[in-house]
């Protein structure tokens, strides 16, 4: 069976990646970069060098851009004319919904098929199937290249609003610093009486997924708007915050995450709602009407 | 063969679930509370009603207490003089590790073992041996009814220090709001722009073990000392945070969660380890020295 053929613009940490990927899995992978000596590697296992991004472009029906940001993808693209047309773009920069939005109309009106892309993993995560790859824009482009493009990571549909892979992206970032954030915290309390990081981490991460079932309960009450607090209150999760802030200012720990959460519980129990589950909290961080 | 006989005084929610998962495991189980009635249900199942605290602790040599708080646990022991001599006093009952240590000692005197513990679940998850039950303080006792708390959950030895379980428990509990608080705000920003939680969910939830693989990884470096920053430096998610900021401040989203992020990042950028990871920032948290 003959693979389609890629070609990717933007050779950096990420872009190297994406193009091995493609290049391991038999893919003919056209690259190029404004630094050209980026793709010696690539080129030594088989990619073809483009002189130009118009001849890079012209190699493949499919085309996947990762460069620093959108201004760069814009300064690279826009003197194509017309060059697209026809073609998928498929552009995995980072960026902002509002970017990826104005980048889909704009591939409109040169005739190509837009997909906006949030890499969920760091280069060496590419090519692993537990990666993912949030996709969102032109659906059918996913459909017509989902072999291809699983070759990086698990294609995830979100749907034809290109802006909604960049929001989930940037929301997921901030889960991430918060998973952080909550670890690092309990590591230095449980580190200040003598426990090691490495004795902490597997508790820790067994209770990540203890706390990743309430997720799934409080998704369903979230969008049913209605928090039954039947198994544990913000009201009784209130007073044990205050245990962990009294735990860590003896030992001299940071407060101001979990005074942070407590501040956040105190304002929904003054509402009077201590009776509810901890999903009631989904309105402190809502824009208000 | 025949079950070790249990003693559980304490019957509110939690301790109602912990008398009845011995039951079900077929421990001969004495129960006491404070308003008896609350004994009923456990009484028609097979469980022994005590008359006084006295009583119930005289019946088993394991005795697990679950009240509202260590001064309740103080009211309903030192009128026992002597009782406990030669007994295994298993405290379950949420509290400081101060006043855990403080309880040991006091347990010492009346020559009774102590096993300090922290429940990390709510009723209904106890008797699944998913949920953690941590323990410290007597090793030894725990090892000799091991079997016998198996029953409520999976028994997680945390050695000697009796404060430790406490110390856990309250560190974990930080960590549940933050990841809740994270994900409350991801939830947010997605469902300013139409997403339903339950659709952001499932992507949250897988989202959640990538990040467990790094909080792995970061342990092993905080305990070595060294955070390189070789998959993902602060520097570049320091630029990312703003992309999370700006999309949240677009949408009318409560930033005060990544804000208190980005100011731990920005500081340690400041002092000059922008290049390392994000480990880095348990240098936030710690007592300063
Ligand atoms: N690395 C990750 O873990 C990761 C994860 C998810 C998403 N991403 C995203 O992937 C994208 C690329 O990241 P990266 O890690 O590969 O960054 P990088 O290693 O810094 O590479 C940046 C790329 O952009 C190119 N570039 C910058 N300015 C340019 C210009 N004016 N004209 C032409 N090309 C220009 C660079 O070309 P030169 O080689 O010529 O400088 C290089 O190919 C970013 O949007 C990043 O947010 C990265
Ligand atoms: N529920 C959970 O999900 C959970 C999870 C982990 C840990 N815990 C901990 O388990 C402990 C009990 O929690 P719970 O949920 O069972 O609470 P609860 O339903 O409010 O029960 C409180 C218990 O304490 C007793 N009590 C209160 N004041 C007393 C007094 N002055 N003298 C004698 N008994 C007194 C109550 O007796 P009466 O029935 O007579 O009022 C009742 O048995 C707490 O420390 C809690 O933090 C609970």
């Amino acid at each position: 069976m003959s693979r389609e053929s890629v070609t990717v613009l933007g050779l950096g940490q990420m872009g190297s990646a994406l193009a091995a990927a493609f290049l391991a899995a038999g893919h003919p992978t056209t690259v190029w970069n404004r630094t050209p000596a980026k793709a010696d590697d690539l080129v030594a296992d088989g990619a073809r060098r483009a002189g130009t991004v118009a001849d890079a472009v012209a190699a493949s029906e499919l085309v996947v851009v990762c460069v620093l940001d959108y201004g760069v993808v814009r300064e690279l693209l826009e003197p194509l004319a017309g060059g697209l047309a026809g073609r998928t773009l498929v552009n995995v920069t980072s960026g902002s919904p509002e970017q990826a939005r104005e980048m889909a109309r704009w591939a409109a009106g040169q005739g190509a098929r837009y997909l906006d892309g949030g890499i969920m993993t760091t280069p060496p995560g590419v090519g692993d199937t537990a990666s993912m790859f949030l996709y969102s824009g032109s659906t059918e482009a996913l459909e017509a290249h989902r072999a291809t493009l699983a070759v990086l990571g698990d294609p995830i549909d979100l749907g034809e609003d290109p802006g909604i892979a960049s929001l989930y992206d940037a929301g997921l970032l901030g889960m991430m610093w918060s998973v952080f954030g909550g670890w690092l915290h309990a590591t230095a309390l449980v580190g200040a009486d003598g426990v090691a990081a490495g004795a902490f981490a597997p508790v820790a991460l067994r209770w990540l997924s203890t706390v990743g079932l309430f997720v799934e309960r409080y998704a369903g009450q979230i969008d049913a708007g209605r928090y039954p607090g039947d198994d544990a209150t913000i009201d009784v999760q209130l007073a044990t915050v205050d245990h962990l802030l009294h735990a860590g200012a003896l030992r001299g720990v940071d407060g101001r995450l979990p005074e942070l959460h407590r501040e956040l519980m105190a304002k929904a129990v003054a509402d009077g709602h201590g009776g509810d589950s901890y999903a009631r909290l989904i309105e402190a961080f809502r824009p208000t009407r």
